[in-house]
């Protein structure tokens, strides 16, 4: 299903015209789902998602009802001890994943330890010589963080490349595993999940992807592309909530191959029957580690469904239709309307590449225009450069609650910061604040 | 401050009785501070405290105002990122931690990953000679698990006695580390935490206490006790909700120098400067990991209040000295009402070895005794038992919301079940169902 008018996008040269394209969107009723701040155009959902208006009444009813009323009996009767695996089937439908194959558990980093330490534990048998694992300095840096601690206590060796295009060499006969975000933080960059793969295949090493800045933006199908592991993020585009649970997938081929070194109680076969030995459950249920957060999880539940309400609209595909015309207005608009303020947009033009992000860079006004943007109620967020990488203002575009009038708006309120000097007042200045 | 009259409580005959040690019981005035459910004792609060009454308002302004409104600004401006640090601010004043010692985090069996690791790799630094791991095969199995996918990795062994008498025997001089769970979580036995850390501690070995059954409950004094690393639960008697975040401490003579195997972003030194090396913050800080669940502390900063507000009241050793007359009441009426029908108490009968429950074993009935005392709304657990342990009907006695009748009222349903032998109901006897 072709959601977007290509012609009346490409023609888009004012706010009405940006109206009439909201007006058409077949996906416009998904927004009435969510809590949108008056007056703000909220440019930061690849950060953290806006609140469906379904979490605090279910939190209410998990609170009141369930926990106040039921007690220590709704681990069965409300269904708590269900949450993990329940919440991950949803997520499998967005990710290319089949039922019974994901659980919503813990965060993001430590579900990566899970997986990264199973891939080595498969490749120290598949093939021990292979010491290495492979990333992008780029990547986001707790996954090389996670890394680093994991390699620390097992003797392997971490190798960054700085570009994609070092990725042949970089897998080499040393290499043990690839573990790529499948979207960049920064730029917004997105690989070829299956051609990497498979190159990574065919040169025996296994591949863990990090889906943070995918799941619920851009198409994914991860048995199609036959990776080996995958986690991701509940609190970005599947709008879970502040520190919501994350997500870990294994391919079915893995499935009780794979090992869990932290072994806690609600992956073992039979949590409830207290023997004194680990026996891992069958399937992804091992990747459980504790008691779990049914708050996060019932928070997260609710996030998702705002992602499966698009479903019967074309689902992830017409998402993403949307998201590309809407990331693609705001860079042509930002090139056409800013031009002449040293602007440049960093993020891929071409579609194939770019996730639900538009990146721009600026010599010395990166923060400063973030900051007076946020003042306007345009929210993004700003990320360091460094000797290799330019400062960048950084723009996610949720698809789900976003619309072309947003775009302009947003482009618009970018003009007058500029036009105005604006970023060069002191209070937008000071670079303390995190956000 | 002694808050029960013990001769009032020798003297306890009747409903009436208990009336007036309620009525009189100073810390009454904190039951006000939860939803306690009509027709309902509720004695499972060391397996998931009640709810505070003020939660689900708490969770309403997390939500719709800090989330919804403020959305990403709520990092700073609600203070999110201050959350475990400042959660875990007031878990040390329960546990006899200073200031900036403890963090809220992750789970129990997550936290006993970190502390494990850090603990082993100290020795590997002052003792590499020492290879083995001692606890309980009586110990809460999760504990044992994690230390197996431990060791599974790094090639130590796991040494499980089966009395505290055998401790001395098994602190060797291979014996690197001791783990324990201060209460029992089946018997409610307690160890004496300072005396079974210095005598590790004078035979070259580190101590890692799991204060699930005690946080909140019991004096615990772990700088006192000179421990080297704790970790708690935040849903027992934290009474943090369903899957809480739990805790973790480490001795400040420790402070940077153990390390986080689970090296996540935020637990790095400058976490938004994302640069690719990890490098700890300083303190208990670096034991945080991924992302933080911001509704779950915000929950469990609730739940901990509850205990603070009895700082005035004479705080943990007031709670103490209630819960000890509660567990004492509850076996000595057990032993008189309902002798003759089979039941034993497990638990220990001098105070200085009793946690802040009771322990009851029955041949063939406590699975059925613990659902027929359900279904008259006194909430218990069952945990079942093997060649070496027997079946238990588990009842916590949580002093903040708990009362002396309650107590009384128990006794005189199990009483019913027992005389009129509703746990012999066919209904009763299905042991499918986990609590």
């Amino acid at each position: 299903m072709n959601v977007i008018n290509d012609e009346a996008l490409t023609a888009v040269r004012s706010l009405e015209d940006c109206r009439a394209l909201d007006a058409n969107d077949p996906l416009r009723g998904l927004r009435e789902q969510f809590e949108l701040p008056e007056g703000v155009i909220y440019l930061d959902g690849n950060s953290l998602g806006v609140m469906p208006r379904a979490t605090p009444e279910r939190l209410q009813v998990v609170t009141r009802e369930e926990w106040g009323q039921g007690l220590i009996r709704s681990w069965n009767a409300a269904g708590w001890f269900e949450l993990p695996a329940r919440v991950g089937d949803k997520i499998a439908r967005l990710i290319g994943a089949g039922a019974g194959e994901v659980v919503a558990t813990d965060s993001t980093s430590i579900n990566l330890f899970k997986v990264l330490s199973a891939a080595l534990e498969m490749q120290r048998e598949d093939a021990p010589a292979r010491r290495v694992i492979v990333s992008e300095r780029d990547n986001f840096p707790t996954d090389l963080y996670i890394a680093q601690g994991l390699i620390r206590e097992r003797g392997y060796e971490l190798c960054l490349i700085d570009d994609p295009a070092e990725l042949p060499q970089a897998l080499d006969a040393e290499a043990a595993v690839l573990m790529l975000t499948h979207v960049n933080y920064r730029t917004g960059a997105m690989h070829d999940m299956a051609a990497v793969t498979r190159a990574a295949h065919a040169v025996g090493v296994k591949v863990v992807w990090d889906l943070a800045h995918s799941a619920g933006a851009v198409p994914v199908d991860l048995v199609g592309a036959a990776a080996d592991f995958a986690i991701g993020c509940g609190y970005k585009y599947l709008n879970g909530g502040p520190g919501a649970p994350a997500f870990v997938w294994a391919h079915p081929r893995h499935v009780d191959r794979f090992r869990q070194p932290l072994s806690g109680w609600w992956g073992h076969a039979s949590p409830f029957e207290f023997t004194p030995d680990y026996r891992p459950a069958a399937g992804i249920s091992r990747y459980l580690c504790g008691t779990q957060s049914v708050l996060g999880l019932a928070a997260l539940d609710c996030g998702v469904d705002t992602l499966l309400a698009a479903e019967p609209l074309g689902g992830v595909a017409a998402l993403r239709a949307k998201s590309l015309a809407l990331t693609g207005l705001f860079a042509r608009l930002v090139d056409e309307r800013c031009a002449g303020h040293g602007l440049a947009v960093v993020s891929p033009r071409e579609s194939a590449l770019r996730g639900s992000q538009v990146c721009l860079s600026h010599a010395e006004g990166a923060y400063a225009m973030v900051q007076a943007l946020i003042a306007r109620g345009v929210i993004g967020d700003f990320r360091a450069g460094d000797s290799a990488r330019p400062d960048i203002l950084r723009f996610g575009f949720a698809p789900a609650y976003l619309g072309f009038a947003d775009v302009w708006n947003a482009v618009e309120h970018l003009l007058q910061v500029l036009e105005k000097g604006e970023w060069r007042r002191p209070e937008f200045n000071g670079r303390n604040a995190v956000t």
